[in-house]
C-alpha cells in the first residue's frame, strides 16, 4: 500500500460589509469542505477576517456542530467576523502578502477562500500570484458577495437579492403607510439605500409599483446628476396627481458638480458636517420648496441584515457559489470566482460558472442607462425583468420566542504555530 | 307577521398614524357585523377616517369582496384611509360633532366604531354623549390601536406587538451586522425608533438580547433625561469591553432641562432646523468624544408598516378587538373600548373586556420606572416577561412575485344624501 499525504487543509475568509446570506455561502464552502475529506484535511476560517489570517488567530471550524453549520444558512451577517482592510498593490505591500503565504505554509493551507467584493477578488488573486512565486502553491478562489451587486462577470452577486427584496417590500410597505395618511398629514416619504457608486439597490425599490401612479413615484440614482428643479417639479405634480410621493434615494446620489448630495454641508447640532444620512437632505429640500409634511427613512444596517426577509434565490445561489467554490478548488482551479449565469428570465433559470479573478477584480458594475426610465426617476420594464427573479421566494429562518433563532459560531481557536507577531 | 324595522347600518373608521395590523381590526369588525345581519345593515367605513364622515365621503364596505376583506387581516397600513384630525372639546366645536350626527342620521348609522388611540376614545365618547342630547341614539365603541402601546386599561395596544417585533429583530440583525465589521470598521451602531412620550418601542429592542453583554447595550428612553456623561462612559466601557456598542434611542429621548434632543439645533443645508433625527445626533455625540466611527438607522414608517414580520398574538389581538367591538355593540353597550386582559405571562394567556371609554379617554401610559434597569440604560427581567408573549408567532402575509400580496379595497363610494357641505 502506498502512503498518500495527508490531504492540505482549506482557509475561509469573510471580507468587507457583510450581507443577510454571507454565511450560507460559508455553509457551502463548510459542508462541500467537509464532504471532500480525501481532498481536504481540516478546515479554518480567518477570525475577523483577513486580519485573522495575518495575525494567525484562526478558527477551527471542523470543531462546530453539524447544527451549527446548518444554521449559518439561515444566519446573517459574518458569523467568523469580516474586515475592512484592503491589501495593496504587491510592490508597496509585499511583507502583507510574504506574512498571509507564512501563516498558510504553517497550518498547510492548500486551499483559500475568499468571501468578499471586488477588492477582495483582487487579493485572493495576488496571493495565488504571489503563492506561485514563493513556490508555494495555493488554490484562491474567490467567494462573490457584494449587496452592491456590482460585480461584473456575474449576473448578480449573492447578498443583493435579499437587500433588494427588503428595500422592495419597505418601499411598498411604507408607501402603504403615507399613502393612509396623506389627507391629513404626511404628503413626502423618502427612504434612503445603500448603493454608493451603484444604483442596484435603489433599483430595487422600483418593484414596489407596477402600475403607473403607484409608489416609488421617484428613484435618485447614483448614477445620475441630481436635476434639483426638475426633482421638486416631480414631486409636486405627483403630490396633485396622487396626494403624495414616495421616493428612494441612493446615498451616493451626486449633485451636477460631482459631489455627494449627503455631503451638501448639513451640519449636526456640534457644527461638524453630517456624515451620511442624505434621506433628510432631500426632505428638507422639498420641504423648504413645497411646505409639505415629510417622513424619512434610513435603513442603513437594517437592509444588509434583514435575514427575516431573506430572497430565496438568493440564499440558494449564496449556498452554490460557496459549494462550487469547493468543486472547483479540489478539481484543481485556481484564481477563478464561481459565477452566477442566468439561463432564461422568465421562467428564472441560472447555473454556476467559473470566470478568471482577473477578470472580476477590481471592476465596478453600474446600472446601465437603458435600465432606468428616460426621464431618470424610475425603472424600465428590462430592469424590472432583471431584478423581479432575483427577489422570488421566501426563506424564513426559524424563530424562538418570537425572535429568529440564528446561530453563533464556538470559535475555537487554532493553535499558534508562528513565533513572529504582525503588526496590523 | 310583525314588521321589524330594518337594521341599522355601521359606520367604522380608521384615525391617527397607521399600524401593520390596524386593517385586522377591520377585518375583524368587518366579518363579525357581516354575520350579524339581524342587527347590522350596510358597512360604511369613513374614507380617509373621520375627515370623510364630516364631508359625507364614506365607503360601502357591503360592496368589497370576501377575498378583500379576508386580505386586510394581513395588509398594513390604513385600507380606508386614515387622518390627524383632533375634534376638539364640545363647546369649541360644537358644529362639527353636530355635523357627524348629522352625517349619522342621513345614513342612518346605528353603530359607530373607531380605530384609534387616546384622542379618537375621547372622539368616540363625545359622539356617544352628544348622539343622546341630540336625541340621536348610537353605539360608539372605541377599537384600540397604537403602535405607541400607551392605552391606559389594556395590557397592551394592538399594533404595538408588531413594531415591538420588527424593532426587536432588527436590533438583533443590526447588531450581528457591527459586531461583524468592529475590529476594523464601525464600532457603534444606532438605531432610532418610534415612541415620543412612551418608551415602550425602545424597550422591545431590549429583547434582541439575553445575556449579559449581548446587544442593545444602552436604550434610551423619553421617561429617562438623557445624562451625557453617564452615557458617553457607558459607550466606551461596552466598546472596551464587547469590541462594538449598540443602542436604541426614542425619537423621544429628552435633555435634562426636558428638552427633545432630536431638536437639539441640528440645521439642514439650507440652515433650516432639521426635524426628527435623533439618531445622527446620538451618533454625532459619540463620535465627538471618543471618535468611534459608527452608523446609524432611523426606522421611521417602515417599523409601523412592517406587516411582513408581524406578530401573530397582534395579528389575533387586532383581529379579537374588531371582532368584540361588533358584539359590544349589538349586545347593547356604549361608550366602551375591548381591551386586553392578560390572564397569565407563562403561558400567556389573555381575553378580551370592556371598560369606559372615560376610562381611556386621554390618558397616556408609560413606562414604569420599574421596567427599566437601575442604571436607567436598560430593561428588567419585569419588563422583558411583559414584553416577551406580545411579539410571539409569526404570521406571514401571502407572497406574489417576491412581494407580499397585499389587497387594495375598491373603495365604492357611498350616494350622498346631504345637500350640505362641510368645510373642514
Amino acid at each position: 500500500m502506498k502512503n498518500k499525504p495527508a490531504p492540505r487543509n482549506a482557509l475561509y475568509a469573510q471580507s468587507g460589509g457583510v450581507s443577510a446570506v454571507i454565511n450560507a455561502s460559508a455553509c457551502g464552502v463548510i459542508q462541500a469542505a467537509l464532504k471532500a475529506r480525501r481532498h481536504i484535511g481540516r478546515i479554518y476560517a480567518g477570525r475577523d477576517g483577513i486580519v485573522g489570517v495575518l495575525t494567525e488567530d484562526l478558527i477551527d471550524l471542523t470543531r462546530e456542530s453539524p447544527a451549527t453549520i446548518r444554521g449559518l444558512r439561515y444566519t446573517p451577517a459574518g458569523a467568523f467576523g469580516s474586515a475592512r482592510y484592503k491589501l495593496k498593490g504587491l510592490t508597496e505591500n509585499r511583507a502583507q502578502y510574504q506574512r498571509l503565504i507564512e501563516v498558510f505554509r504553517a497550518h498547510d493551507i492548500g486551499y483559500f477562500f475568499y468571501n468578499g467584493g471586488n477588492d477582495s477578488m483582487d487579493t485572493a488573486l495576488k496571493i495565488s500570484q504571489l503563492g506561485a512565486a514563493m513556490n508555494y502553491p495555493i488554490a484562491c478562489i474567490g467567494v462573490p458577495k457584494t449587496v452592491d451587486n456590482d460585480l461584473p462577470h456575474t449576473d448578480c452577486c449573492p447578498g443583493f437579492g435579499s437587500v433588494a427584496k427588503y428595500i422592495a417590500v419597505s418601499t411598498l410597505e411604507g408607501a402603504l403607510d403615507v399613502a393612509s395618511m396623506a389627507r391629513t398629514s404626511t404628503k413626502v416619504f423618502v427612504l434612503e439605500v445603500m448603493g454608493r457608486h451603484a444604483g442596484w439597490i435603489a433599483a430595487a425599490g422600483g418593484l414596489a409599483g407596477r402600475k403607473p401612479g403607484e409608489a416609488p413615484h421617484i428613484i435618485l440614482f447614483p448614477e445620475i446628476a441630481l436635476d434639483q428643479v426638475r426633482f421638486l417639479a416631480r414631486v409636486r405634480q405627483c403630490v396633485i396627481d396622487y396626494g403624495y410621493c414616495v421616493i428612494v434615494v441612493s446615498e451616493g446620489v451626486k449633485t451636477a458638480d460631482g459631489k455627494f448630495l449627503a455631503d451638501a454641508g448639513t451640519k449636526d447640532a456640534f457644527g461638524h458636517t453630517q456624515l451620511g444620512g442624505v434621506a433628510p437632505v432631500v426632505a428638507s429640500m422639498v420641504q423648504q420648496a413645497h411646505g409639505y409634511k415629510y417622513h424619512w427613512a434610513v435603513a442603513d444596517y437594517l437592509q444588509r441584515a434583514a435575514r427575516h426577509v431573506a430572497s430565496k434565490v438568493d440564499v440558494e445561489q449564496a449556498y452554490a457559489v460557496g459549494k462550487a467554490a469547493v468543486q472547483y478548488a479540489i478539481s484543481g482551479m485556481n484564481a477563478v470566482m464561481p459565477a452566477i449565469k442566468r439561463r432564461s428570465s422568465r421562467p428564472y433559470r441560472w447555473q454556476i460558472v467559473p470566470v478568471p479573478l482577473a477578470d472580476v477584480a477590481n471592476v465596478e458594475k453600474k446600472v446601465p442607462r437603458e435600465f432606468v426610465t428616460a426621464d431618470g426617476f424610475g425603472i424600465t420594464a428590462a430592469c424590472r425583468r432583471y431584478l423581479e427573479p432575483l427577489i422570488a421566494g421566501e426563506d424564513y429562518p426559524p424563530y424562538r420566542d418570537g425572535l429568529p433563532a440564528y446561530v453563533r459560531i464556538k470559535g475555537a481557536a487554532v493553535k499558534r504555530k508562528l513565533t513572529t507577531e504582525f503588526k496590523l
